[in-house]
């Protein structure tokens, strides 16, 4: 599938593993199943709500073998990989192709800050490593490393990096890298920009965790949208807002486990020391999926 | 003026101050006419582009005279106050309505961390202290006071605290709020978040230091905001937002007076420690200047 | 006494005002005269634990003036003098020292950032108003102008800048900057810092809040570092740093002043919106107070 | 060894590693041999300055088994554990103990914020994996998990937590820990302390990656310390003070790296992306040395 463009709504999956650390194959295939009836455009294993920062490459690999074994080609998979080091991280991404991935999201760890040429050497690496379309993630809040417009188009000039996860908040940023940037580089709205008015920019879709709770309504979002439909789209992004705000209030993961949990997928606990959702917080959660009616 | 409702485009006043401190009167008239021949909907001298910090209460007041008397009732005048205590803060805001002032846009000044409590006496404060409508000042870069949810839906509550005007960068965190306080404050939006989305929202306008220097291409957009031309009033957006780029890059005051200059508004020089714009920053300025028309 | 040098202990006064904005002058003078008394080697009024950024300028003139005439000339007084312009923070180190003051502590607030040039144009605009020493005070906690090596080296060129009071808490950073300036400029160490080991260093005493309660025993002190008795020292400053905590924990001014009313100076309550120590918090104070048998 | 205590300098050893990601073995043992011979008192691979968080599993097992074997007994070696998980973290902790290490440095990885009980969690998972010694580090700079002292406190009622690394460069905070906890834990000073003062709080010793450079003077440092030769120890620290400045200066691990290279060791280029030192920064570095007499 590597051939297609990707655009639309891809989730971020949750990476269900139980005490033991093994990957809950069974619950993980379910809920590719669900979000692909659902109408989602891809599947997203392995991005920050993919707790992918708390897992051993060897769980890392068996949850993007389920997603891809349950995808069965309907739609394109995009698997996460992130190291500190060049080297492990294009060996990573190297291997999530021949596992069948369709795409990478190319997500930098670091400890020590690095240079602006050491993070483009870092994402070209993994570029390199693999002939599939390579997607860019910036995280300011959970990363140390920030990608400055120069860097950005620095590395757009690799040529399979030809799209960019903005996960900070700032859409003003957002809009002026994207009147920079134009054609070379498409955008992928986060969970903490209002997507539809990254859609308005000229943005191609989502990937966000939220969207494997709310997969229809999120589908429905970016048809209206794709239609330039504004003022429904507008009043279904304020209502759907709601879910954006618990997910960022407790934690990401720890929040779309909860939800599923509660829409009863078993993905279980949050991967320790996360915690899970208790008390007021689960309440909290549960009546926001009440408020939209899928609960 | 004082019963009308706030809404539009209100500039952020440059102010133009020599280098005995003196208010440069003539070329504050002659701007304040200028914008309003614009068509602009309102003024705000005194807020973050009127080096309101860098200004001694003499300064203050005489701004305030000048742009009432040149205004001469056409657009309503929201001054700026700012202090770090609650009393001398009231004394200002009595003082600005005293003068003619139809709005205070109040700015809370902090040194030490304050509690929650603290920051809503501190508006309520003002408020109290005047019969006009006060619009609340946000601005997370420059003070440290953060006014969350809860402290914002108290300070609501306050009968003459009708406006809020947001300066985070964080439009999803501004949806958040306008969502919970619903017709409880009216808001306002920043520079720092992309007018046109505020407005989406169901913002009233924006307050903004741009709009100094291209009042009619900002009521344009209001104009189309307000109709729901929203392919079109994208479009402009996307096209104006160079400038907020080089405000943001160019520290507010100094950028905006570069801007008049450029203008033929004889503004001067931001007020010392600040530095003036040169060289290739200038030449950056100028450029987007053109590519907006307005040179 | 504008010739002598500065060292020793010099406490950071509170600044005693009634709810009407007046300056309590009896219990400020008697506050002075028992420090006074208790040995320290200056007075410092309208630092950060005497609110100068909550204080009118009227105020500010009239607590140097009681302090002033309260010290009569058994002590110097090194008056705080904080704005965001040059010129008006000329003008006041002006007015501070015709009143009396034996040296200036040089404070700058921002709101902007301030490039390089601008903050060394600041100090030296303050330093070439007056002919007494000054002290440049750096605070990054509350101050958003960070003082580069390179800025304090220029700034220490100024012929009556004489001292550096610095208040991060990385004594290593300091350490590097006395090893690079040597004699250029001599070091007060602040409240952050632990005194002793600026005094091993070099320092030639400490500025600080703290010193307004205990002073006899930051004399004391102070005497053992001075004659390099080392290990007596490190046991009374071990001993003393309990009440550095609540400082910081506290506010610091809030604190101080809480600290002296239940010492029996009748200081009255921070000025709003700052809050006056109640509840734990007190109790947490007087408990310290106790143990260290100043109370 | 296990039953010994530690105490003194434990050089935090870089991790030689070749282009092919292959442990550079000989190179590694005879920087232990030479570290050893200096008069270290132990050995930390895997600290920060050894790149842990750029290291793969293999990679760190093996750097493990060479110091271990170099070691031979005649200093104890306390190897970096680091993960995000617990289980991983414990897992890790136990495959250390059984590759020979007398002590287990427990360093936390975070992505999403973790509570304070998932703090301490953590660490008594590492602890319980183990029968022999832990220490705590804490590194506000690099890791997000910031450590209160209800945290260390709880921490330190695990019975083999024995020891804390603190690596904030607040030498205030730690004493205010210090005069907390007594007893129940016994402090190691970190590189962005001083090493002298935290010796004079009570501390036990320093980990830190200078000590690779100049064993011989940290040993010597160290000892003047505990004879309690205050003056000839503050003027030996004032002196070796440069090289903290350029190991902060030059990321760490780089400029340990650079420093080896040019006292002969080879030990090869910081893990990409971390980028070599070179030009200007390589003078800087080789000039500190020569101040210091290693070169």
């Amino acid at each position: 599938m590597s051939n297609k463009e990707f655009s639309g709504v891809f989730p971020y999956l949750v990476s269900p593993v139980d005490e033991q650390g093994k990957v809950k194959e069974k619950v993980l295939s379910s809920l590719v199943d669900h979000l692909i009836k659902s109408g989602v455009h891809g599947l997203t294993p392995l991005g920050s709500t993919g707790e992918f920062a708390y897992l051993t490459w060897t769980q890392r690999q068996r949850i993007v073998e389920v997603v891809f074994e349950a995808a069965a080609g309907r739609v394109p998979v995009v698997a996460g990989v992130s190291h500190t080091s060049i080297r492990e991280a294009a060996r990573q991404a190297r291997e999530m192709e021949a596992i069948g991935a369709d795409g990478i999201l190319a997500i930098m760890d670091s400890y020590f800050p690095v240079p602006p040429e050491g993070v483009v050497a870092y994402f070209r690496g993994i570029a390199e490593a693999v002939s599939c379309p390579v997607v860019i993630y910036t995280n300011p809040s959970f990363s140390s490393t920030n990608l400055s417009l120069e860097v950005i188009e620095a590395i757009a000039e690799v040529p399979n990096i030809k799209y960019l996860k903005d996960a900070s908040a700032n859409t003003g940023n957002l809009l002026f890298t994207m009147n920079h940037l134009g054609d070379k580089i498409k955008v992928f709205s986060a969970s903490a920009h209002i997507p539809l008015f990254v859609m308005m920019l000229g943005g191609v879709g989502w990937m966000a965790g939220p969207a494997c709770v709310i997969p229809r309504q999120s589908v429905e979002l970016y048809e209206l949208a794709k239609k330039g439909q504004w003022d429904e789209a507008i009043t279904l992004q304020k209502r759907l807002w709601t879910i954006n705000r618990v997910f960022q209030k407790y934690a990401l993961a720890p929040c779309i486990k909860a939800c599923l949990e509660l829409q009863g997928f078993e993905v279980g606990a949050p991967i320790p020391p996360l915690q899970p959702l208790t008390g007021p917080a689960l309440k909290d959660v549960e009546a926001v999926l009440k408020t939209l009616d899928v609960l």
